[in-house]
């Protein structure tokens, strides 16, 4: 499979600079790419190794447009990373020739689902009663989507997904635990993309919502009740409690965990590993995290900070006495 | 799908103030309830969201029958939230009219395996030899439930939850792993909740035991040999290492990580996201987190954090240098 | 099912004394072992139970071999927690009598995969497009091997291991994020297992690679173009973050995480729970964990903690202060 340099600039614009003939069979990084493949350019600070790059042409910015035609052929685009992620897509298109069925025969689909014609259903998934799938939307294998949960268009839903198993809800009685069904389902935008093995629970009354455009990656748990603003990103292994509200166009980095009942403003960027105790009013960049160390120093500095309130105290007494002391010496 | 005041009342006990005939048609939150519509107040904080409240009906406890009855209607019970419960539970049987057959008939089951008539087997669900199904238990869709492993009765299994996969045992052999067959199965008890994709793995010698009434959220990770008391309650994405023994009654934050081989007392509450590096042998509450915190904040603190054991000798050297000084001064 | 004592030295080794026509029916722990069941002693820590044992045989090392023989029945080995594995593996050979077929008739299986004859694909499994999968590997129920993704051989893959799932790439785009096909794929070596619900994403542009030997265990994220050397091992709830490199021989304790594009030496071992943030260049053991308190005690220390870094300088200044004060005092 190629793409010629020409095809690309066509479907995707932007500036070629080199033969429009040539045939582009692979991208790879700038480091590795060889002289039939295409690499991109994108954080200046990679800037010393166009020079070097051996690839068949190269993505870059207006900026870096000078330094790229001394080295050979280039597309320059505004946005090279964007301009590459569109490249990625092509490439993706050309080489997924072979469609096969829209609903794979080993998938079980409850009758009263609605599924758009346009969407396609990989083997061994299950969408039960009342399940709704939109427009172009892609299940991958082995999916369940669950009772009355609904996916919007264009999303793509990776292997063992679970959208819409019980949210986790007991009552206390008298030291068992009495079940509070769920009778929430979960709805889930337009956009939506979430990896593989992630579960999202359906709600106790009303329903778990995931806004437009939002990313999950893989082995993420989202509880009962949780909402997703727009186009936010969590990476893998995030666990979000019940009833947190996240806001649009935020970030959580991998492992993080969201107590329940908080709210997050829009454009909050959480760490990877940090716990959300309490909800964020403001945007910006919050983060908890031990940090690593050798093992040795670790358990010292560990020791020490199960007693650091008593610490802060000790200092305290050390200021005031000396600042005392002090102060006496100065009296005449 | 329509339930009378009368009828809840009727089943489930409780002091009815109001039209019998009234026909609720949901539950929802007191603060979303409409005329139509059962909510519940459980928590007095929310006391004054009760006026205001248009459900149609509310339950309350003994304590709030005067503010509800000046309201409008409602049925007063001695624990509302548990009421609250019980009525999901009503609301799930009138809605759950078709039933399907007991066994899917894409599910694969081992001829040997031995599944009580009453429970449920979902789609594309895997039974395997000589594994044994209580009563009135349920695996939705993808579950898999390994060789010689049971489940008691009244148990519910979510999605994609596995059952018995291998411990994870290897002996080191020159530089490799050595892998030690497990041998062991997994013991789950009765009215026993595992959330989707949790795994629980099969012992090595002995068997994993889950005891009766223990509730497991999404995601969770329980090791080989591992033994959970009864009406013990996990929140999603905890991991319990190997042979770890955890007791009756104990609750196990989101995120939390139990470290293998070790004990915890009947009635002990882990908060989320913390490791548990020793036994514990009484009741309580424990927590070890990493406060969340500005980023740049959170950089400060943990540059400083490496460098607390030091911090704490030369606060001991200054305590010391000045308490010297001092007691030099006192002396004639 | 029985095993002579004859007949394990026979097939794996050792010196045995004692009868060897003595039928084995079981292994067990030496604290829990009966007259028919076969147990081991590797920590000389444990050597005090070897005497009160009722175990009919004994696994030992040359060092015990005096104090075992004084109890009974034994077999000596060099290294005795690596035979008790090979016996572990033994028994589980005899037991696995019943075979059935190669590929069970309920997975799906691109005809263009390519399947070592001695392979073999639990129920319920789905084999994509141009996959591999080399001799002896066998993938147990639900597993997902995606697009031209490749297995070696010897390799075990658990119940709802999710192979070849795209890695998590976007790039932003006015607000939204647009997404960067996964164009590579997965390869993994020989002797590798992997554990229940457990994802291995595709590469960007390049492959991922699992190297010959590795350990994963259960619901483990391993990120696009991650790369893990030879036998390293990593417990349960680990995330790796996308492009990170790890060496050979590594272990990494459970719900730990590694962020993307770090590099870390052969021979590292990460504690459970840890964030490992920067590349670590040394072999070692590394640790970043807060230690877990009663939580009364945990809130005070946590406070003092947000405030560490103005603490560090308030010690700096008393140290300075008093320092100057007694060098004021030297002065004539």
């Amino acid at each position: 499979m190629a793409l010629r340099l020409g095809a690309i600039v066509e479907a995707l614009g932007g500036e070629l600079h080199g033969d429009a003939a040539l045939g582009i069979d692979g991208i790879a990084p700038l480091e590795s790419a060889g002289p039939s493949q295409l690499a991109f350019l994108s954080n200046p600070k990679y800037q010393q190794q166009l020079a070097s790059s051996r690839a068949g042409c190269v993505i870059v910015g207006p900026a870096q447009r000078a330094l790229a035609l001394a080295r050979g052929a280039c597309i320059v685009a505004d946005a090279p990373y964007l301009y590459f992620a569109k490249v990625t897509q092509l490439w993706k298109r050309q080489r997924a020739a072979v469609a096969g069925p829209a609903i794979h025969p080993s998938a079980v689909i409850d009758p009263s689902a609605q599924i758009d014609p346009s969407a396609r259903i990989g083997p061994l998934c299950v969408v039960e009663r009342g399940a709704r799938i939109g427009a172009d939307t892609v299940l991958k294998s082995r999916v369940t989507l669950g009772e009355d949960c609904s996916v919007g268009a264009r999303c793509l839903l990776h292997a063992g997904v679970v959208i819409g198993a019980d949210g986790f809800g007991f009552a206390p009685n008298a030291g068992a635990w009495e079940k509070i069904e769920q009778l929430g389902a979960v709805r889930i935008g337009d956009d939506v993309e979430i990896g593989a093995n992630t579960c999202v629970d359906r709600g106790a009354l009303d329903d778990t919502v995931i806004g437009n455009g939002v990313k999950l990656d893989n082995l993420i748990q989202i509880g009962h009740n949780v909402q997703i603003g727009e186009h936010t990103a969590m990476a893998g292994c995030v666990g979000v409690a019940g009833s947190a509200h996240i806001g649009a166009h935020c970030t959580v980095g991998g492992g993080a965990i969201v107590l329940g009942h908080l709210t997050l403003a829009d454009r909050v960027n959480i760490s990877a590993a940090t716990v959300v105790t309490r909800s964020i009013a403001q945007p910006g960049h919050y983060t908890g995290m031990f940090p690593i160390d050798e093992n040795s120093k670790w358990e010292k500095n560990a020791a020490s900070l199960k007693q650091l309130h008593s610490l802060r105290d000790r200092l305290k007494a050390v200021e005031k006495s000396l600042e005392q002391h002090l102060k006496s010496l100065e009296k005449p």
